[in-house]
């Protein structure tokens, strides 16, 4: 399993970066609205310089035109930009028409198989369930990731699966055992040894 | 396990279409009907523009010379036009006849594997289990993809299994698990996030 | 798993052959005898023109030599005919003979797996265990299946298994799970849905 | 599994107590401190007119003469005060002491099962393993639940198992199957629905 | 799973293998001697122009010397000839010199799977558990036979595993389903249907 | 497990009575015929001075009335005479009658559990698989005997089950551990050791 | 499990004895015969002054009566004496005989599990199964123990289950697990420590 | 599973008492003789007047009457001593014999589940499986707790197990979970936390 | 499983070198420091003259610059010297520099699955889980060896697992059949058989 | 599973070699000894004219250097020659050195699966685990074997498990079922038919 940064700080990024351990980066509108005076294509492209690897640049329309506006737009900041989208069906319209230009796309706020699965039909690169916040509604989160992994062998697809919503060390330890791909978290989740 | 919409409404194929993960439309005279001035030629056609996959039309007659030769009609449309017939002995006389004229047909209303080992045997091209019916009736619909799927690898059989009548995610999830080839839901379903 | 017919009415046949599932037909001399004014011979022979797989014909002497000499006669009217004789000594006899001469036999009133392993010794081409008369006396006939195919695997057996005495739908879709090869039923069996 | 709130908040203490889902109250020194102008004695005394269950008081003494003082003041402020102390073995003194006294203690912050045995051993009336911070730390929290589960089953032992440090609500369902007696959590965790 | 017939009955032989299920023919000398007036070695042969098979035949002499003596002498009535010799110390000596001239031998009387290894080592080609005896003794025949077939797959060893001593057709079954490879029984129990 | 012995020869049961394990006798019309010159009745009589338990007469009617009244007859004989009446629906009104009378009887030649469940509903105090006969047709006799003891625990019936037709010790063995309440057989059968 | 020792050495039973380990003691004429000058009576007298249990002292002769006979002559050495006769019919009518008459016996020479149910059938106060001689001949000696074991609780049959021939410790140890009530073993054994 | 401390330091069992979890405690020569200038008798006595529970005092004595005269002495001294000898015979002669006296024992240095079954026939209030030094030698520690634990129960054995020779937390929580009753370590292990 | 000593002392490791069994060495300050007069890089150079596999010498500095520089100073001083860096996030970064220059590195204090992880996201060579003291927490060690085990599997990592802190043979044992590459142990524990 | 032979007897060599089972021949110090008048080294070079496999040949010194020259010299005396040391260190250390020299060795009296590791580290051709001695000291000798066979597979190793101290038939089948490569025995054990 794979590890990426959920974070926009570039300290944090650069931080975690010299560990070595980094194999792209999430980000968020939150996230990049926490660093003062930061400009968001700047950011991401100073990211870009820290990191070798897939980095999510969230888009902030709500409608699937939107977003694929904005997916093109940060697509030519980087090569390694990734459009995160929403699981929702203006976010499909998104990735469908992104993946036909070859823009890899990240569908995130994923809470059920069946939306891992209109995603990858859509031609998403990555799928984000939410673990942590699936547990918080009482529902088991690790089952999500297993549910997800047994959905995409049984249809050979190959979207990749990101646990997001990391809480603690265990949902990364239990997600690399139930078969996901990459994991996501803070710095401080990372760290907290 | 790939999508299907079932319906017959162009403004929800579009849509669907839009989100990327259509890989195929069932219709059926209920959902043509619906469809106010629409032409049963004409919306399979516009159907075809938009979606790139098999589009299930439904015969109606009730024997199976009629629905032979609807089938025949239809299969001039475009070549992506698959022929939906029931699952009675008609419906087995008319997938064998069209089956030995290259045309490919959808046997539907299959409430139990026994039909679904003659629509294979008759030439079908895909079998549609009927889950929320049949979980109507009390009997388990999840079972029944089951069933089937272990008939067809036993026999080596191709026919493609479509999970059909599906009435929430729930059961997309759950017929990609145990191996269904497609699922046909409307577009109400597939939304219903 | 293939399905045949048990039936020498041809209009029954006709039908069945109509639907497009028919691999084969099992005849007896009970269901010739039905068909008033039928010839035997002609009766096969126009079968023959109606499905275009093994169709078996049943002998009706008592000792190997009889029936060898009614196969000899039978495999002559057409090379689909499969010579149909009895899980007995005498029937064995006929097998072996009948299969050094390449002509295909049905061992039939099949009732444990020990006259299988016998049968498919002798060189028998199909071996029908009669689940309905099993169950009919108490056993499993579904666990007769299940032993005999687990014996002809143990023995890199090729003989097929088919399921004769088949009662109701269920029985076909039990057969198909269990692994037999064939499974033959009447008309109404077939379409009892 | 019974609940308790993890709070000293009177507001949130008599919104959960409403709900009728309380059987207990914990708090800690922490928790008290952020009620700004609460006096501790009142504060738990008041705490005590609203729920009717064990109300946990933590001590803050390092030793456990400390804590065995300060438990026998706070158990004279209303029965259903229960001492809190830590697992060191200073927190095993005064769990000991005040035992042989008639006065309920919790044992906090367990971290694996052969301090539950001591606690237990010692006289605790409710052990409370940390299954957030050992989740934390890499170590499988619900594994911890069922092992002090284990012992304390073979032993006849009836302390009760309360999972503390309880992030979200998959926490509390599988606590409630892995067989603790007890769940204890902030307000917003219980009502995170 | 291969049958040989256990008899040295010309006629029962003639009507077994006219049945067309045998693969070998074992005798010894109580078979032999109830047939009056019958040479040995002119009934070994006369067997061998009715079954195209291994043909056991049992030597007499108690020590190996003999037995190998006998054995070269069988060998040179017909090439299916396989010397039968006891599980006995005197008989592996045999089983390794007839080995070493390339001449097949069946090791019978074998009750553990001891034996059955050491007469593997030796280079036996048949070995012959006896079920039906080591049923008499109150242990479990078949088990027998699974342990041999367990010993000699886990040794990588080829000696074929002949149940003999069958009392009915349904040991016939299990030891196919055990493993066997061979089932030798008199004409009787072949044909009790 | 209790022990009958299977014989009708005064001095095989004096002798197995000798033993001290018989609790029982069954006799057959074939048995008493083996005894030249013996009278059924006094044969009987005499047995009921050798051994205190059930001895089993069986009765040579075809039709209930016949059973009936020679059972009637054979209970005024001694009070351990037991009524034995095959598995027939003839047998099984003699049973019911006999039952009505208070008289107990031995329902034979049981080859399925349907038989064994009637014969108890009818009111049969022992109810007599025949395993070795069972075994002759192939079909598995210890099963039998397991599953006529399944469906009496789960209908809560006390019927006796008497395993027959026993062989050879390893059924002797087999019966007991499959939960038979009784085994019968021949002198020669015990004592083959 | 209970242990008794196998010796007729006053010296080893003392020494034994004094361990406090002793629940009983077995001999046979080998053992006795073994101790020069030392009178049969006289040594089981001075043996049962030194242990409180069972004392099995074995017959010589081969028929029942004799082997009654001196059994009644045993028995009124001390009532500890136990009785031990072979596993044969002959033993049997001298346990049935002496079970008569009160005296308990000890069946030894045990190799299957038909002999066991046998034996208690006769009213064997203990059996001996003899588990190293079993694994001499290539059967699994502990299994021997199980199906004994089964054998009884299944019919509520209370004679005691004496592992005998027992060749280390590792068979004390798996005899108490397969739930022996008795082992015996020489000093030898019980002290290689 | 009841905690006991292995020491014979006053400071320390002062210390382990004042926890309030000390069950018990065992000592040793090597632990006395630690003790500078300590008695051996005055050491136990004060412990006694520490800790209300068996306390084990070890015999040095090489000879079982030695171990007994100890013994006695010791038991004198106060109720709660327990006399510890090791697991040899000479060790089971001071055991039986004590028991008979009323006086409990301690059965240490034990290394399998022969000699754990001998100290119980012997009369062993205590029986003490060295569980790291069993490690040391290669063999499963734990392994043996749950094979006296299984040999104890089947033969309704009420002498407690000990898991002794602990080294760390983790073989205290298995010891409980295998079923020991009881636990000794040195004041360390308990506290190492 | 490979063995390597951990141990600084080269009359120790040339002892267990002559013992033919070691693939590789790790030292540590502490072992070092024992090793009075000891020059570092002597001490590391000697062992390497002495063992063909690689040396683990640990770095003291805390921070990630100060590990790499001495890794970049251990490395030249022998090809086989492998870093040895704590597992913290100063640790990684150290392993990072050093891996992208070809220097190996040994990742140690490892005390969960996620530390391991990270580790070989950051390029480690073997990652050093220490089992004894995760069982002194009352953490199963070998639980711990079993997760990063699958963890890595599930991500085709190909860092070594190298069970550290090993205290007896039976930890040995336990790491090889949970699948560790290598485990480390002093020379006493090798040895004390 | 080979067969060796474990003898230094030329007669009982001769004679287990006449009867073809000798893969090799295992020989003791004791077992040379017996043969009066024999000189070590002409019997073991004429054993090697009798059989054509390993020859272990057992060393006598106590330390390493003695073992090696031992078994340079035995090895020149036939190529078959293996050189037998103890699982010492310095026995492994012998093994070491031979191995280098290419010279086979056989590891005897191994007790633990962490001495067979440590053997096959070293280079040792043959493992001889003592089955009967661990048995003797109360452990599961084959169980063992299992513990090896498993850390052999984990390990990819190739050395070859050798059953030693193997005292019944019994331990011959087990041995082979749990996947020894050879076992060695007496020729009274491998004649005890």
């Amino acid at each position: 399993m794979e590890l990426y940064i959920d974070s926009a700080n570039l300290k944090e990024i650069r931080e975690a970066s010299s560990w070595g351990i980094l194999s792209g980066v999430t980000t968020n509108p939150t996230l990049i609205a926490r660093e003062k005076g930061a400009d968001f294509r700047s950011t991401i492209q100073e990211i870009a310089t820290l990191v070798d690897g897939p980095i999510s640049a969230e888009t902030v329309s709500l409608d699937g035109d939107g977003m694929y506006k904005e997916g093109i737009d940060y697509a030519q900041w980087h090569p390694n930009v990734i459009i995160k989208v929403p699981s929702t069906t203006e976010g499909l319209k998104a990735v469908y028409k992104l993946a036909k230009d070859g823009i890899r796309t990240n569908v995130t706020l994923c809470f059920n198989a069946a939306q891992a699965l209109m995603a990858a039909r859509a031609g998403a690169f990555i799928i984000s369930p939410f673990i942590g916040r699936v547990d918080d509604v009482g529902v088991d989160g690790m089952g999500l990731i297993r549910e997800i992994v047994a959905v995409y062998e049984n249809g050979g697809i190959t979207t990749k699966v990101l646990a997001a919503s990391v809480r603690h060390p265990r949902h990364i330890i239990d997600a690399a055992i139930a078969g996901a791909d990459v994991a996501t978290c803070p710095l401080k989740c990372s760290s907290s040894r």
